[in-house]
């Protein structure tokens, strides 16, 4: 007799967005012709760097050719990528083995799959606002959720709990909040860790878009991280591949936690992946090389700083009209505080009727996210400056 | 403090193959210079049809330009896709609407992470032998085994279990035995189904191999299967997808357990793969719709009867040397029975040792698997040729 898993039953029935298009078609609906613009959604929008394009291509080519023609590769990904990966580390002065690499079809997936290589009835901390996959997927699988209040007094940084817990998941630079984890807050969360035994689950996914070389872009920039931290990355953010899929997890063989002997998270990892996935696309893989590239590095990187002055010219534009906006200097988001005390969903509305602007609610994020809207660099340059003209045209505050 | 998932000491270190590497390694090292036949590695070795590399480009080329790159998709799949897998029902009188349809990035995947919609430790059936892969993730995430013994005597098919289960996995074609269930047997665990509110998992990943119209490809062939069992599809086999990865499930909205509404697993899973997949690679959905178009179909399906020409050589060279074959008539696999009541190790050896030929131990997908070899007929021809004539070179009964 199968039963679903009641869990279910805990997290709301679907993605809080499922109400911005909801309102925005009810608008749309009795507005007919209206041109709205969107500076909220965190997609990519810049076409792939032409060495990219070039490694995509011969992936696919590799595919026609007997001689060349690939089937199941690696579960844990291509060894020459798995290298790839290690030596952009090395690069950074990170010594992490290919063989702590695991190369997957994204940072959602990794998020979302790596407790499962710990107990059920875990306790998870995650701060609040943060990305909801990890709230979600842990409460999915039966861990209970401890917060972390990540709030503006404290300029949006995490502080360990004061309970014990058992992973501690940390995003940074943060979505939604842009808020960039300085090395000093990371050494706090790696101490915790030691002394009570926890897991740091990092997730680096935006890491490329932080500029300045004093704000860690790795948690392994941090003394004894290998034995306390998981790290997380993607190439959605860095080189477009939100709709390519393609990220990896570093699972050190110095991680240890309460049970484990060196090497054992590694080996059960290992096995999860080899068990309950069959590897990244081999096309996506031979694109991922070419972004390791140093061409590839360069092209990306350009894209960023294209993606990172339309965050300057959204931040300079709302400050023009006398808003706070936090974020948006190291990463893609500008975490925008809510004027005269307006709820998120207040001022979502008053930004769509008066400036035709789609945003996304901070609420949507956590409790603490209430009063603040999360905006994204993400979008072609003239849309951003038409949204941007657009609430300094009709927004006073 | 963090702790390990217990149930990872539950199944062996690594997948059984690792000691087919180990033993031939070992041959090799001691013969160097040998030339090995790979006779057992289900793993596909043509390049893809025209077609789909014309669509895999396509994909490739939408990227690589402003007007038409895309970033994220529907994480259920791209909506043409789950149309276009929909009218493929259709085409086989199969009514399955696009909401039903789960765009992944493969079988396994699905058949790993399916069963998180029920709760945990429930009691799962699976046949012995067969795919490693039920047994293990289904061990990892608590939940209980129960087998279904799959021999000889009974045609190697699967009865309902006695006991009460609360999931059934099928898979049809079988892998590792290359049986068929055929619609008489389906109707049974359908009605099985029924009486307990079990759920069936019908993985039908090899179904393009079947030739004879009067054997079901899908589990939506057999009457009320719509309200009790999901379906797992993949293009990895049935167009050489193995590396590119992309695959199905299907969710009916009439599918229920035993505390479920109309509609409210659907939305279960699609709460799952939203929440913990990021959706499959967008490059491999333009290759998808190339393969269920109406040329990539004819020229797949050319691929599958040049792949099922190789079983026929197989069969016909073992059963000549005197040799007991089953499968390979409707299945991409042939199941070997060890001659003079050999265990499958030992067969293994002998094969190595004396044909040269590598090949996969029946007992690695479960103890009724012992005294049996998995071939696999997924092989350039002219090396398929070569190992055969090797054994009938080598090998006397």
């Amino acid at each position: 007799m199968a039963t679903f898993n009641p869990h279910f039953k805990k997290i709301p029935k679907g993605y809080f967005t499922a109400e911005v298009f909801k309102r925005t078609k009810a608008f749309l609906d009795s507005h007919p012709g209206t041109e709205l613009h969107k500076l909220g959604v965190g997609n990519t929008t810049e076409p792939l760097a032409p060495s990219v394009i070039a490694g995509l291509r011969r992936g696919v080519e590799k595919l026609a050719s007997a001689e060349t023609y690939s089937g199941y590769g690696d579960e844990q990904g291509d060894a020459r990528l798995r290298k790839a990966i290690s030596e952009w580390y090395g690069k950074r002065g990170i010594d992490i083995d290919a063989t702590e690499v695991f190369v997957s079809d994204g940072a959602k997936s990794d998020c979302a799959n790596i407790a499962s290589i710990f107990r059920a009835r875990s306790v998870i901390a995650i701060a609040d606002p943060v990305y909801p996959v990890y709230r979600d997927s842990n409460i999915l699988t039966g861990n209970r959720i401890v917060y972390m209040p990540v709030i503006e007094k404290n300029g949006f940084a995490a502080t360990p709990p004061k309970e014990k817990v058992d992973i501690i998941f940390l995003c940074s630079p943060n979505n939604p909040t842009g808020a960039i984890a300085t090395r000093r807050e990371l050494k706090e969360f790696v101490a915790y860790a030691k002394k009570y035994k926890a897991v740091i689950v990092f997730d680096a996914a935006y890491s490329e878009y932080i500029s300045d070389a004093k704000l860690p872009k790795s948690i392994y920039e941090i003394e004894g991280a290998e034995s306390c931290a998981i790290e997380i990355q993607s190439f959605s953010k860095s080189a477009g591949f939100t709709g390519v899929r393609l990220g990896w997890s570093i699972v050190p063989m110095a991680l240890r936690c309460e049970n484990s002997a060196r090497g054992e998270l590694n080996q059960h990892w290992n096995r999860r992946q080899t068990t309950m996935f069959n590897g990244a696309s081999n096309i996506a893989q031979e694109g991922g090389l070419s972004i390791l590239s140093q061409i590839g590095q360069k092209e990306t990187h350009a894209q960023i700083a294209y993606y990172m002055k339309n965050a300057e010219i959204i931040r300079k534009g709302l400050e023009a009209v006398g808003m706070t906006v936090f974020g948006g200097i190291h990463a893609p988001y500008l975490w925008v505080k809510c004027p005269k005390g307006l709820s998120s969903w207040e001022f979502f509305d008053t930004l769509l009727e008066k400036a035709h602007v789609i945003t996304i609610p901070g609420s949507g994020f956590g409790k603490n996210g209430e009063g603040y809207m999360r905006l994204s660099a993400c979008d072609h340059r003239e849309n951003i400056e038409k949204a941007v003209r657009s609430i300094r045209d009709t927004i006073t505050l």
